[in-house]
């Protein structure tokens, strides 16, 4: 794929490619910060080319504020240059300020896990689970020395196109259904066909952070999205589609992470048709939505989608069995193909054990009694944060699902201070900055009530209050 | 990272864009074959850009053979131009002879499976197997209630250095080992963090074909390394290294696939100093030294290395349970951040259930008896394979384990046809073009004796012998 040759020395094309070049490898960190880049000289010998070209590639890099000139003897690798991938060896706390990557705050061990939206293990019929892995192992002797099909088990994908079916009225043939290893596999997939660099794409602010990673990582120019309680402002919508020609809009529209909004039935028609308008594909993250504390929620977009601009994405994993990590992807043939081939570059297919274990307990008896049972408990873990920050006056909406309080804290709290406290006292939280696409600033954090029991939200809460008192400012 | 404005109308960094975009959205099959693409005025004003600047990207769309021009009317798409992510809803066959993706073989179903290098699942002990997750369960009653770290268990991990240090005398720290699903995510993870588009890297010739589908699709210029029954030639890796500065060689050289042979521990020593002389990692993907039929092969690369510079990759999910997919990647921790940041985009660790079977099994006594009866079984099957195709005159170096025997058969077949004869008979194999990094076409064939029992094994090769017999010009 090559397409022009190195050996044409000096011409436009080729400063740039030395551009990338240099600048991959600033990313990756082989020269640090305040390091001293090669000479025009030395470096036109190594690679062969006129050190003109050189000289424009970095002229580049300065202009673009990844390198500085010093006492003219040379240029230096600029300290804000390494930003996308990071220096070595941080330690994770800085890390994570620095950084935001919400996978190193979960590496973080602390008695009050209000960062993780994971269920409680303990809320988990793990018994009965084992029960019915004895069962996969007697009804699949060689499970374990089967591998799936890429796409995933076909048992399993037929099941699932009932289940929408009937839950959802919408209809799937197994072949446009594909079984991935948690929704974040099936995030990662779906960038990976469909994200090129400098490509547009559309997110909610505030939205989930590893998806802003992920997007951001394929060098994607993102455009955002706010999300209200009432859903979002459709003209800002149409007019972001209309103007920017984003290629796809990644959104989760039910019990919204981080902010528990759900955007209602009457916008997902509406947002469907401009998506077909505009030929922006949506992308529907909808890990959540068994997780309901009064009324069902709405039908997803796909349910209202014929011409196959909506491509689903549903993780089971958070309310079943984490240690499965089992989602399933809903699209259109055309682009079904896409995902396969890029999978199959990864792995082949999810391990059909977990797969199996999955299909049985999912759609067994015990496992709607389970749901039930789980709302509930959800439902009074929520409770309790709420009548705990109550008397604040911090903001938030009360969610009708999920696992997370979007709260606002005083504006007067420095957010970074806060967070090496409450790590201080052996408590982690989700910084709003995280969730928000331009990484600006903000007094918003996210709080979940999924992972701890009601005793510990109980002490932790009360912990935080104290910590965040003693940094507002009256 | 957007570097430069779109708004800054026609100068050549733009046209550059322009041409990026349309080739991305020839290659996704927006527009398919000879397809006419929008007029330059249209595009232009579609774009928002000067039309001397969609004319330019027009033109080197035209120079670089991804369209032609018609009459004077327009530029259409060439055919030959989507060929990277290729058509959509080809059938299976003709997309692997026109393409040549080894998951593509196989999707087909056939009575003769010589493409799979798998492992019968009748030569793994199921039902021990079975057991075994039992004790995991009563072990960690809520193993699937929890998520892995994204690094993998701790647990795994500290056996794991101790199982490295005692077998191969190297000596690595849980911190420098991470878990994948399998060796294929680790290969794309390494490529994922390692390569970008135009880095020069090293791949044998012939090699694992899926490792030419990851590396090719992220952009690489491949430099190939030819293999022999004795190793390489050292000069020739050295000439590359020093000529070429590759990012990377990656390698199998321990019952390498397809050719089953080994690189001598004398070269190995020296291939680590190469790599350290000229800065090239050395990727050692390592699936199959337990498998061997005399003695034990020499000690991995990543023995020798103390500067760095091997990153071992070591798959146990062929020979004990494909069902499981666990792998592991050794490396130094520079690096391992790298990686563990990668993994955390795409999910959030291997399954926890997984990884536990894994640990409990892999260390148990019951695992040396099997791999003792294991060695025995498939080196019985090669020396079937090996008497039934005795006396055709084609060639192959017998291999002193592994999985497949690398034929060469008579330049007169037409591979093509011998491809969709076999699989009109219900047998498949893989031509050997498929494992070849520049594709050039070539009588040779991988040919797998480890799925097939003994009888399966006798009755497709015959019937094998019979079709290409039938094709032979003598």
């Amino acid at each position: 794929m090559e397409r022009e040759n190195r050996s044409n020395v000096h011409n436009d094309k080729l400063f740039e490619q030395i551009y990338d070049y240099l600048l991959e490898r600033i990313r990756r960190g082989e020269w640090k910060a305040h390091d001293k880049l090669p000479s025009i000289r030395s470096l036109a010998a190594d690679l062969r080319v006129h050190r003109l070209t050189v000289f424009k590639a970095y002229q580049l890099l300065k202009r673009n504020g990844d390198v500085y000139v010093k006492d003219k003897s040379g240029y230096y690798v600029h300290p804000g240059s390494q930003s996308m991938l990071g220096p070595l060896n941080d330690p994770i706390v800085s890390a994570y300020v620095h950084e935001s990557h919400l996978s190193e705050i979960h590496q973080v061990q602390a008695d009050y896990q209000f960062s993780k939206a994971l269920l409680d293990p303990n809320l988990l019929p793990n018994l009965y689970l084992s029960e019915y892995v004895k069962k996969v192992f007697d009804l699949y002797p060689k499970v374990l020395g089967t591998y799936s099909t890429v796409q995933g088990d076909q048992e399993l994908r037929e099941a699932l196109c009932g289940y929408f079916t009937k839950g959802f009225h919408f209809f799937v043939s197994p072949e446009e259904l594909l079984i991935t290893s948690g929704s974040q596999e099936a995030i990662d997939l779906v960038a990976r066909v469909l994200v090129r660099p400098r490509d547009a794409i559309m997110l909610e602010r505030p939205t989930y952070s590893p998806a802003i990673d992920v997007f951001s990582r394929q060098g994607a120019e993102i455009i955002p999205v706010d999300i209200y309680p009432s859903g979002y402002d459709l003209e800002q919508v149409e007019r972001i589609m209309q103007t920017s020609r984003p290629r796809l809009f990644y959104l989760n529209p039910t019990f919204h992470n981080p902010t528990g909004f759900t955007v209602p039935a009457e916008q997902r028609k509406k947002l469907v048709e401009l998506a077909e308008t505009y030929k922006c594909l949506l992308i529907e993250d909808d890990p959540g939505r068994d997780i309901y504390f009064g009324d069902e929620p709405p039908l997803p977009l796909f349910s209202f989608d014929t011409a196959g601009y909506v491509i689903y994405l549903r993780s089971f994993s958070k309310y079943i069995a984490p240690g499965l990590s089992i989602a399933a992807v809903a699209c259109r043939p055309s682009f079904m193909n896409y995902l396969i081939r890029t999978k199959s570059l990864s792995d082949s297919g999810a391990p059909l054990l977990n797969q199996k274990i999955f299909l049985h307990y999912f759609f067994s008896e015990r496992m709607q009694q389970h749901l039930a049972k789980l709302r509930i408990a959800l439902a009074v873990r929520k409770d309790i944060m709420e009548e705990e920050l109550s008397g604040t006056g911090w903001q938030w909406t009360s969610p009708a699902g999920g696992f997370n309080l979007w709260v606002e804290l005083p504006a007067s709290v420095p957010m970074d201070r806060l967070l090496s406290r409450c790590m201080e006292q052996s408590l982690t939280f989700v910084p709003g900055t995280i969730c928000d696409p331009l990484r600006e600033s903000t007094s918003r954090v996210r709080m979940s009530y999924s992972y701890l029991n009601e005793t510990e939200l109980r002490a932790g809460l009360r912990r935080f209050k104290e910590v965040v008192f003693s940094l507002t400012t009256f």
